[in-house]
């Protein structure tokens, strides 16, 4: 049985960061239900500006938004309202991620909910926290990845580099669910309800923390490598390489030994083991020239048996052939209402054996509201 | 009081992806007992090849091991293990981030703590998954971003680009103790245990998600754009531009009204919605010329008013000036058992309005280990 059997969320959230909490807490067996607001709904479903539509909404909607029911309600209408409020009595979970302030006004708020539900556990996730100037800035993921220092480690030296996924919105989404779970367990013991914060801002923070722990004692700001950057404090070889067919990444490993391995005489003098940091620049340059005389699968068929840790760099058509990737089953086919069908990845956690899976798409705006309703009805 | 006061985790993981699981369990208030080989100790320890070392080891050990006890034991060694199965018999959590088969060979894989312990909750994380041809292979950060695609989705159009962070390592933590908390809850309602496991591979995948989506009902790989690329399924203006004094980032937003705003003719007969993705690399080319001609600040005072998201980009320096920052307070204060004392991140998450810290620094090898058998004596 799922862990999360029988519980019953209820979120609010749009966009990506919330969704991505609500997704990982029905991957784990809750039963989620999207509040969505009449005729648009979640914004996210018409969020991309691709070309890629899927069956009429945004395939981000769809991935994010798979094995989960939709309720529409105007929330600032009087009969909506007491149906959202019936479901709020009933509910173990409920999220949101508006900026500061909107819950309170539209009579959502923590305070409110646990006057008819005393033991909710009820999580928010905002931009940049509560408090402060930057409140009310919108909670955007490349622009928490440009204000928090985080566009400033990615690439060469130089300019920032984004990275390429909204990977702020999901680590919040994460830390969210982590907060919430830790609450239930404390709820199942204490018969106590809670309130979970994160912010945006906080999360990127926060994934940096080790670069940041290294900062406040060093008092110098990082510098990425002129070439091949993959980690400021991290000395050569640490990098993705050009080969004469492709690319390779190459992680730790001693200076002279690679030069041995790879027949480079030019390593072999970088015998002190500082200069693999210090002079990370001048070995990075003369292993990028010499990566490129000859082919990704030559040079790891050398460095693998020797337990360096090098790999070559896939695209997603190069992995899906592989059986490594074949092997772990990661692709789940799920079926909308209407019969659409599409395949997205699955939950990543696996619990006493069993792979989570789930055969439900992403909902239709509003296709769960009159069941929903009945069901209340039945339960008065 | 924290959601897991009370709860003993008995870690033997090392690096960064299975620590990272543990720092978080202790953020929320379990006792985290970090299981470590004499001597040498987590090799995290002297992990790093920058020039920082703090207190005689790296800053990432005591950036990720904050808050938690070391008990020296030698797993191969019969008196020493004796000891680890006491504290086995007594642990909540379990953890460890071995190659699969390690625990096994040792003796201390699930079922055999299972056996001691029936409620357990056991968790692991793994490079690649127990299975295929790839299970043996290092479970290293960069190699695991290479393989499965996400260095084709970060940078420019041409060649791969690391995420400039060990981003994996971090998120299959947090998977970790995701599934760890589900089974935890499901523990205290039907006193079972539970088998959690994890792997960089599917978390680097899951992390992928909205895109992979994507690319499996388009089948086409996506392309990033050739210049100020930071999500390669969006349109301009999506980027990190240069101006004439630094660097600033631009999400969504009407190219026409941009052109308005920014007094940017060229960009007004972009009438057409799909021309901001089908067009993004003419867009995003006249967008960098024009943005160099001011400086951010004057960008931003135009388009922060209109409700364009648009943010600055800072480095760290420029961002802990910030008052929005330091409102956060998410820097604490941490100390070693020696005096050392050295500042870190805090918990991202926020329960009940506090803001969770802990005084603790990261142990000293084996500072624990008398106290503890102590602890284990005084039950006896």
């Amino acid at each position: 049985m799922k862990p999360l059997a029988d519980y019953l969320v209820v979120d609010f959230s749009q966009f990506l960061s919330g969704p991505s909490a609500g997704l990982r807490l029905a991957d784990l067996g809750a039963r989620v239900i999207k509040i969505e607001r009449p005729e648009t709904g979640d914004i996210c479903r018409h969020l991309y500006t691709s070309n890629v539509i899927m069956n009429g909404e945004s395939s981000v909607f769809h991935a994010i938004n798979r094995n989960k029911e939709s309720f529409t309600a105007d929330l600032k209408h009087g009969h909506d309202r007491e149906q959202v409020w019936e479901l709020l009595k009933q509910a173990d979970v409920v999220m949101h991620n508006y900026r500061p302030g909107v819950m309170e006004r539209l009579g959502f708020d923590y305070e409110a909910v646990k006057a008819v539900n005393p033991t909710v556990v009820y999580g928010e996730i905002s931009g940049y926290g509560g408090e402060g100037p930057w409140s009310g800035k919108p909670g955007q993921d490349l622009l928490l990845q440009s204000l928090t220092g985080l566009t400033w480690l990615t690439g060469n030296a130089g300019g920032p580099v984004p990275m390429g996924l909204s990977i702020i919105d999901m680590l919040a989404g994460t830390h969210l669910a982590q907060g919430i779970l830790a609450c239930l367990v404390r709820r199942t013991i204490k018969d106590e309800g809670a309130l979970v914060q994160v912010s945006m801002m906080q999360s990127a923070y926060d994934l940096q923390f080790e670069a940041v722990t290294t900062y406040y004692y060093d008092g110098q700001l990082p510098q990425r490598s002129e070439k091949n950057n993959a980690h400021a404090y991290l000395g050569a070889p640490y990098g993705v390489y050009k080969t004469a067919n492709g690319f390779m990444a190459l992680a730790m490993g001693s200076i002279p030994q690679l030069g041995q391995l790879l027949k480079c005489e030019e390593l072999l003098s970088y015998t002190d083991v500082a200069s693999a940091f210090h002079q990370r620049d001048e070995i990075k340059a003369i292993l990028a020239a010499h990566l490129q005389t000859d082919s990704t699968e030559s040079w790891l068929n050398v460095l693998q048996p020797a337990d360096i840790w090098c790999a070559e760099v896939l695209n997603w058509e190069e992995l899906m052939q592989q059986e490594g990737f074949k092997v772990l089953d990661m692709i789940q086919e799920v079926t909308m209402q209407d019969g659409f069908k599409y395949r997205t990845t699955r939950c990543p956690i696996r619990i006493d054996g069993e792979v989570f899976t789930s055969v439900k798409g992403s909902p239709k705006l509003g296709q769960d509201t009159a069941a929903i309703l009945d069901e209340l009805k039945a339960k008065q």
